[in-house]
């Protein structure tokens, strides 16, 4: 199942729902946009009403709320409801459901969001030994192999999937990172990691764009990136439910105007997702919607090749079983 | 005028307001919880009816609303409503306004929250010299005299005023920092400097509680502190708006078990708040309940001391014109 956030046009407004990819639609062959969504919610209701509830339309806002972040909060209950409902649309010949909710989007008649057009927050670790070791010139502080060292990117900075990107004025060095990203589902604190993957609602893409010469120029200051790092965060194009997806073997590919720049996998990881959440968690609070970016795979980005974005280009991530995440870049 | 977030117990469970020290108890001398607060949006209901408005809880809601952000949100206007409810509650002989709302809470009827219990973000800076030459042994990177360097904190980490800190088990060198922080009221992206104060709400103290020895090791690796920042941070006890306090002048002090570890102001800041804005809004959206801390003061932390605290110190930062924000740390 791939999960998506969608916005569909009304006379009162843009109205922001959640959805998955419609079976028969379901191929890796489409970007963002060319899929056929199925109207979570409303496929829902349109079961509970065949199957006689009184109130359909209300118990299913309360199981398939429309919002991304309130549903994973409902947990694996909520996965199966979403499967259902996905079910339903693929038998039913009804186009609507209880007060005329629309349940099947066409390629055309929705825009697509990113999956959590505003996470809760976003953590980016950089957990890959040989994007550490190019991206530093082969000196790796001993202290990346204690810990899964990380830093705090910025949530309000999501861009939609296929959304052009205007580079930051203040930089001239136009880079891509190749990384999955693992969606927290359950609130925890000092969560070990033999139990952390019961936390991991599911997986996306991630492209976190870097402004390699400012990046270069603030990390001096050892506080981290940040304006390298937050104008713009790439997720999406859709949440893949953890038990869907084999995450350290799913084919990772970065492509530039169709060329392959990066290949590779997260199997490489050196802290895992489950040590990272173990970490993260110590006296700290996970909450759902918490984005934990894996880090970018060997060769996953310019700086890696020394080669740079240049304006006009399309980057293409693409991980098998997921989708293919594509944003321009200008300048 | 003295803005508070607090928690009234209800037979249906907490319920959070927004409320403002009452004018006869508005003195520098109290802590967290000492003070009479006025529910405004209560008292601004009241002031309506009094007026003879038909609908004095609804119009009281949209002016008024009991959350700091939603409050924010609405900019100057709604500063002035709230200065409008503070004087009609020292007017008025009623104890309750439309529907029975209670219009003021005495010490012991409501739990201080901060005023921001959970911020948009939280960005601090590193503003002052004095206090990096001694934190960096005097070896200041170039770039920090070029841009205000900052790191991304952890906004669900906010603990309350008062509040006893559990410090993480994987720390053992306790340490504080006494900071002001200025909360964003106004939308924005590349702000200039010269109109950057128009979209400061107010100012708040900010405990920045630092694992030291964690953040010295994790730093090693280059993202910034992360575990040795993100289990606490101290906000409160009030929001100032921006109007009412000098805040280059205001004298801070830290107390530690009573005893002065800590003075000084933010007057000496290198970079300004408002080119801290100019350079944070650059191709990147400001939000309201944005909390940007302006670093510690020279001095200002046990780091500089060359002390620590200890197993069951009581750390209070005081900044004349807000209050005194405490907190007692326990291993």
């Amino acid at each position: 199942m791939k999960l998506a956030t969608f916005e569909v046009d009304t006379p009162v407004g843009p109205v922001e729902r959640i959805g998955a990819v419609a079976e028969a639609s379901d191929t890796d062959s489409h970007g963002a946009g060319e899929a056929t969504l199925v109207d979570l919610t409303a496929a829902y209701s349109a079961a509970l009403e065949s199957e006689g509830e009184p109130a359909p339309a209300d118990l299913a806002h309360a199981h398939i709320p429309p919002e991304m972040i309130a549903f994973l909060e409902r947990g694996e209950r909520a996965i199966a409801d979403a499967r259902e409902a996905l079910e339903y649309a693929a038998e039913t010949s009804a186009e609507r459901g209880p007060a005329g909710a629309k349940i099947e989007y066409e390629p055309g008649e929705y825009d697509l969001l990113a999956p959590l057009p505003r996470p809760n927050s976003l953590r980016d670790f950089m957990a890959i030994e040989e994007h550490v070791e190019n991206s530093m010139d082969g000196d790796i502080a001993d202290v990346w192999y204690e810990l899964p060292v990380y830093y705090k990117g910025n949530p309000d900075s999501v861009v939609r999937p296929g959304e052009t990107i205007q580079w930051p004025e203040y930089s001239r060095i136009m880079d891509y990172e190749l990384e999955i990203a693992a969606v927290i589902g359950t609130r925890g604190r000092d969560i070990p990691a033999e139990k952390a993957e019961e936390y991991i609602a599911g997986y996306t893409v991630f492209n976190d764009f870097s402004a390699r010469d400012t990046q270069g120029e603030e990390m001096e200051a050892r506080l981290g990136p940040a304006k390298g790092k937050d104008f713009a965060n790439g997720l999406g194009p859709y949440l893949v439910p953890a038990g869907d997806i084999d995450v350290l073997e799913a084919p990772m590919t970065a492509r530039v105007n169709g060329e392959v720049w990066s290949e590779g996998t997260v199997d490489e990881m050196y802290h895992s997702f489950a040590d990272i959440i173990e970490h993260v968690s110590q006296s700290e609070t996970l909450h759902p919607g918490d984005v934990i970016g894996s880090g970018t795979v060997g060769e996953g980005c310019g700086l890696e090749l020394r080669q740079w974005l240049e304006d006009g280009d399309t980057v293409a991530l693409e991980i098998e079983g997921i989708g293919v995440l594509e944003h321009t870049v200008v300048e």
